[in-house]
């Protein structure tokens, strides 16, 4: 369904630009050639020649190009309004002087969007790191006859991972993806609650509880389940919760106005050449106002699918070798090593 | 009760604009419509055409008028002063050289009132999480015929969210609010005391005390509350103790003192159009110290109606759940799963 | 004594603006009403008006004065300076390109200066959740029949706050804080220790050993001392520990040399004009200084009075209905909780 | 393997300055001796001689000598265009103002990834700690008699950290970094595993368990392998999430257009001065940019051999004293000190 | 040792400035008066009095000098180069473009600087909170009759503390710090080992396990044990890891490189004045940079002579008061506490 997302239906035929999507490549995670490649010095070259395929470019075309039109326009009146005694002298001074406070304003708002992506992707790697650890807890501690019970930990575990990010994306599934996680009955009774994630979390509880294990050792169990209900309570307030309306809207609007003006005040001193200016200064101050947009909701730009599968990969993996891993243990008491690790 | 805070009482004819009240969809929470279009490129546009409609500008009509107003004196002024003989100069540097520093302010004092926001939205988002994760420990912990304080239970932790939300809101009514949520004696002997949401929170303690679990997981209970605790004491933190009242109070005065010279220096130079660059540099400038005022009380403005309410379907479905829930766990023991899934 | 601290005798009657104290007012909380005036349009004009009434004035009074007659000075000599063959041309470029790095210096110090405050002012928000939270804990754990000991919790939980008080402000008297607070022999006890809040909490932890609780219960009740324990000692950190002086202290020397270069590179050009510019722009840096400075040391003006009563107020607000709010909580069993609820 | 790293073959012979290889001597620790050196006054003067061997200058060498040509060009274009009659007038204006919302971008990019960095190096410091406290805590609590069981705690310790340092750095290899730690039949069966640290975890939570502790006890020491879960899910998720590739490629496309306009403003008024000036604001720009990508990917850069020699010198020091260590406790009673002291 | 410290052989005869030692008086701690000090209006002129005193200007005399002769050079070559037919104009615009983004660069890693300080500070202060924390719970705790083990868990808390200052600071010696702290026996035993301080937690491991506690007991004195690792832990990372060498090297070369062509921008247009100009411009830009080198390594200029006393002091006070505490506190049952208090 990763494709499905990208061919969401632009709205209008005539402004087929409006509604950018995200191009799956940002979701894969960085290997080791990607390492070295971004650190290459071609960098500076590589990433001038890709600006037109950029999908932030994408989203600016529209009003880079409102914008220029309208230098465009105020280039020929300053042209033709001698003839008709006309003359305005607007100053660079105001535009000098507000553009630092607007400047501060526009790179903390992709900074604070910054923060937003950090701590959902920071979530996401917890789902990763409770999901071990409970199921390294629960393959330490539940009796070594409760393998049922060890497996549908295990499944359950998963499942949460993978009802999450359906939980976060509006255009995906939870049934499709929760279908070769769980058993059949157990799917079928998740999908009648209204809040799946939430239930998952009350039904690993009931795993635990019904293991039996020492209280002690079902507290610490219980904590990892608490850590979990504070990653799906963390990833819904940023999901519904943007940076207040008022800081964005009004950032757009001081950016807008200055460029709407700064050709008021460069046509008489520079000629023509304040149309590519217009486009170059455009394309820099919506460019960071573009980016920090297009961070602020993460769950659509996070590689989930990669962390989901991290999770089923680690805790099949620990299930698998549990037989094993017991044997290697030394035994208790004064056995010189030598001995047991010939076992 | 949304729609009579809305309606504060302005306190005077003359000026009906002094006292600004937030309107309510920007309470809403974001949905992924809400995202799509938030990215759309045509929020250039859109944003530039509510500029008066929007609620900071409403706040900006008084001061803004204010200072176009002493900017057309000081034009007339310069205009008729080199009859009597009068000549100033306000050269354009010092008013560069302040304007770093009084930006870094501006825009350092809204983000800080950002921080306040976004911590208090934390909080009620922490709210959510807890009254989950108590819950959920309560249906997993108290003994299964205890019905009556697993209900109370589910009672108290919901009545926290609603009263912690009277509690922070002064045209809202504690006991209105908690009236659909507890029993009527209980109702009753809550609005005896003089702390509602503490209360709730000690009898809250007392239902897990009854309840007669294990001690370690009494304990992991008790943690809740004691976070719970937390949420109240930080929101009240948040709620009584602006923005050290001296560094707002300097902020504005510098730029009121900055707006003020403006037209001194720019007068001289461009002749009529320091009054429209009067007004866009004011609105520039108060509209950034404009934003951090109206987000730095945050509880008028975040949706903590819509955060009860998920507490209280949250909690409600796990409860009704509860006979099911429990048969789909494994039964201990080295049965095979393939067994247990077709109960 | 409030009161008394307001009236610290200032150091000499030549300079009585030296000293300056902080005003009540800045103490006391802020209610809604608070807030509305907070956010009324009619503040840009208010804070004009209050500028000489303003605390952070009072000290400017005294710097701003040198640095406006050194102006003067300067003018002077600037138009007498060609009479006697003397010319000096100093450029504007090295003040415009170092003010941006002297601003960021100022403004980030006054923000770390808001930091300190602000931990100050959320470590004295622990103060209360924790005191809430351990007299919650006992109320519900201690044995019914222990009311000396319920009582004696309370007292010295109340005591803790009101001893830190007066242990962070060098003005107050820790016995006259603790007088109503413990009996007699407490208070005989407690002040024959060196170490005063720390002795507190040791007999904290001696009322819950005991009160010979469940060792989960005791062990819960430890942690809120230990982390009351943390509140005392990161409050002395702040205390002791200003910003480090080079950074304070160069910040100053860069602001009042980039000020006494000022008039040098102004008189030239604008004449008279710079003695006005002068005290401007002095009032600008200087202030920004100076709020820094009056919110370094945050526990003056910290609304401690508040807090302590607050804790009071919790504390005994719970001891008091401690009999009925047991009896609100639901017996345990299969009873429907319509039956318990009309006890 | 440290030298193996630093000859990575470069990609090409044309360009061999292309990927650059990081420096053993930025892995090492800070003594005091490098302190004193770090603090020196004449470390201005060092660090100028050594630009052109710093492993920065090396990666900015081909975008520097491609800017620099390019202004040679510029300036011979201006040189013979009035020739031909163009004329084309760039103001310095623009480029000011678009100056700072860039530097902003620039330098806040750079401490992202600085932050980055100090995750790590925080991470792999806590990989010390928790392993220190995990071996304090078995020699502690294990059975005097349970010596082998002991050792396999120490050596999986410290297997831990060295399958960490290597599972992080693509050109190590895990088996022969746990060859000397590890007996052969535990490397055996670790090399078997596809997630070797998550597995080392899991064999620590076995040992632990065989021990058959206190439940409180078994209770610490999983909370310590739970802290390591996170150390090792926080590096993975560093690891393979650069910044936004959005953020990192526009902050390099907006300084690199602007270094290209950059001598079109600067040709005209200052002549030849044109091309020394493009060298050194290049380099200043893109210097900044470079040295974030460089510590982005922080494991390369961070001294993992040296902690891991950490981990293992401390873990292996405490086993070492374990006899000793016990006799010098007091033993209980109110034996006086000075008894048990002269044992 | 304080004082030898201070008087570090400085390395040659000819550059007696090149290693500055740091006051003894920036390590001592701030008392009332030295906050109303700190506060008072005469800060302004007492600071400008002070620049030539202070060890911030020592560190800078050096570079300061050879900027200001490498000004006079230019303006002399300035003054002569027409009279040989040479001119060159270097504009100011690359100068004021670079400016923003070196300040920034430069302020921010002052800040991180700060950060370090900070931190390092916070640590120490927590070695006093766990200090008094881990004491406080042995005292309740352990049983009354232990009073050997009592004695002995104070003297290897207080040990701790001076250990790690002697283990953070390279001037300092290990054992003649713990000489009055531990006795002969336990002295001789702890400096036969490799990392004193972490035996040290060891050892106090070893007596909280001697006394035999209740389970959670031990486990919350674990706890701060688990903290202390944390703290040393932390200490040993701070002073084993500078910021990045690439960043505090590449602003120096930034720094320095901006100073160097200053005066070939200055020089035409305001003769002689370049010269007093380069001074002032180098000592703002170098000695910001300076604070940062100063406070980057914080254990030298942090007082923990202070805080160790401050361990010993508040343990020792709490041992002492052992016997009279316990009489304070109520009995348990319902008698009522009026009777006790008389006791």
């Amino acid at each position: 369904n990763q494709e499905e997302r990208t061919s969401l239906p632009s709205t209008s035929v005539v402004c087929p630009i409006t509604y950018m999507v995200i191009p799956c490549d940002t979701l894969s995670q960085f290997s080791e050639d990607d390492w070295v490649r971004h650190r290459s010095s071609l960098r500076y070259f590589k990433n001038l020649g890709t600006i037109f395929k950029s999908y932030i470019f994408g989203g600016l075309i529209l009003p880079i190009a409102a914008l220029t039109c309208w230098s465009a326009v105020v280039y020929v009146a300053f042209l033709y309004a001698p003839q008709y005694g006309l003359s305005v002298h607007v100053p660079m001074a105001p535009l000098s002087n507000t553009i630092g406070a607007i400047s501060l304003l526009l790179v903390f708002r992709t900074n604070t969007a910054y923060d937003r992506w950090w701590e959902a992707r920071k979530n996401w790697g917890l789902t990763l790191n409770r999901s071990r650890d409970i199921v390294r807890q629960g393959l330490t501690w539940f009796k070594k006859e409760d393998t049922a019970l060890r497996e549908q930990l295990v499944r359950y575990v998963c499942a949460f991972a993978y009802a999450l990010k359906a939980h976060l994306r509006a255009d995906e599934d939870t049934e499709a993806e929760l279908k070769g996680v769980l058993t059949e009955s157990e799917l079928a009774h998740a999908m009648q609650q209204k809040h799946v994630p939430n239930h998952l979390l009350r039904m690993l509880a009931a795993i635990v509880h019904q293991a039996n294990l020492l209280p002690m050792q079902a507290s610490s169990m219980d904590t990892n389940i608490s850590e979990m209900e504070d990653i799906l309570g963390k990833s819904e307030r940023t999901l519904k919760t943007p940076i207040p309306l008022s800081y964005t809207r009004m950032t757009v609007r001081f950016v807008m106005i200055w460029l709407i003006v700064l050709p008021l005040a460069l046509a008489p001193s520079c000629g023509w050449a304040c149309i590519p200016t217009q486009v170059l200064v455009s394309f820099c101050f919506l460019g960071i106002e573009e980016i920090g947009i297009k961070i602020e909701e993460p769950f659509s730009i996070i590689s989930c699918e990669a962390i989901c599968a991290a999770v089923k990969l680690s805790c099949e993996d620990m299930l698998n070798s549990y037989d094993e891993d017991v044997l290697v243990v030394a035994k208790p008491g004064p056995v010189s090593f030598a001995v047991t690790s010939t076992v």
